[in-house]
């Protein structure tokens, strides 16, 4: 697939190109990456690019001209997406639709996603008329969009083919929607803390049924509305009626 | 305050500490900003960072000992760290509380926050029982913690006095409860799309009540939730009335 990310700020994405999960999926033919400069697309000098708000107030708004000039060069370019290939184009913004794991997995299937980098005091509201989505990756306030654009190229981009090792993803954290189990490593022992026995038992089936346990009661812990109408397995509803037992 | 972030790959954080938010905030003396390489603290080679998990299973686990013996280091520096000033360890994981504005806010009344970036194969379990909090930017998996730190800094240090504007944060979204207004500027008419009238209008007052208006019912279109259990004004419940009373 390929990536396009829109930005005033081009350069605050050098470290992250660099990242190592990226860097694979490169290597291994599953994406393409380019950051778009929006002020290459603004005639004359850096203040075209944004403008006193009409109406007042504080803080500047991004212009239209300069910011769809540059998602119609980014939708216009084409290399490598195949003809009639499947693109999104999303603004990120607080106000958007959440973005989650399972906005991330439809994404991971685009030939090609847009993804449009506001600053903080805002975009004319005509720009978001002009795009497909509009993505918020949490309820807080970020001084730009280029670190959510960042969190979704991210989650997209190690769901590719070849970003991370076979069999990594599978078990994670919403993945299977529940939390994932706890994880231990070396030492046996550490601060007096000792590692759960059934993980050192060699007994597979064993492990499995603890590691299920302990993900159902990390989820009804901490996450209860990840249990909220999810399906479950008939071994699952019974461990968590064990679980709401323990808990009275 | 100060802001110190735990990682394996310190590197990815380089085009981060550029932000011109940041660089603001530092120079205004509201922020001191380290990144901690957890590395330095794996005795011997690269290896000793992290192990296979007891029980078996794809992928590897983060040590105990190189992870809190960079916390402690943490801690202890302190320099620049009022006595007796409030500290916050966060370890970002997927499974962790919410991020969200109101988190911000707190944290950005901290002295002293200390992020810890696990990877995304995870990290010892006993590793969190020995921090403040766990946090999450969100319902999705990520290659590792630091964009979820970079994330959370951000929104953080952009409340920090003179990192930011004055004025430029108080009406965002979410910092009265609600999504932002919708913003214009320039041109008046885009490709046949006009600017609300009512805002080139000059009239202080129906500027105020429309961007209310629009503030109110782009929360109840996108994101109804944020309304639940809000105090209302008077002006709001008779605004949300009228709204509820066009959509029929």
């Amino acid at each position: 697939m390929k990536i396009s990310i829109l930005t005033m700020f081009p350069q605050l994405f050098d470290s992250f190109l660099q990242g190592p999960v990226l860097q694979r999926a490169i290597r291994k033919e599953s994406l393409q990456i380019e950051i778009i400069d929006i002020k290459d697309f603004a005639p004359g000098s850096y203040r075209h690019i944004d403008d006193s708000p009409f109406g007042g107030g504080a803080g500047m708004v991004m212009r239209c001209q300069p910011v769809l000039d540059a998602l119609r060069y980014a939708q216009g370019t084409g290399e490598g997406i195949p003809q009639g290939g499947n693109a999104v184009s999303a603004a990120m913004t607080p106000a958007g639709r959440k973005f989650d794991q399972k906005t991330a997995r439809s994404y991971a299937q685009l030939d090609h996603l847009i993804l449009i980098c506001g600053h903080y005091e805002g975009m004319d509201e005509r720009i978001y008329s002009r795009v497909d989505e509009q993505i918020s990756i949490g309820d807080y306030v970020l001084t730009g969009g280029e670190i959510a654009a960042m969190a979704v190229s991210d989650a997209v981009i190690r769901l590719l083919p070849g970003a991370i090792r076979d069999g990594s993803t599978s078990e994670e954290s919403f993945e299977n929607g529940l939390l994932e189990y706890p994880q231990y490593t070396q030492p046996a022992v550490y601060e007096g803390e000792s590692v759960p026995e059934v993980l050192l038992s060699g007994h597979h089936e064993k492990i499995r049924k603890w590691r299920l346990r302990e993900s159902l009661r990390k989820t009804l812990l901490m996450r209860p509305d990840l249990l909220d109408g999810r399906e479950m397995t008939e071994e699952e509803a019974e461990i968590l009626e064990e679980l709401a037992k323990e808990r009275k």
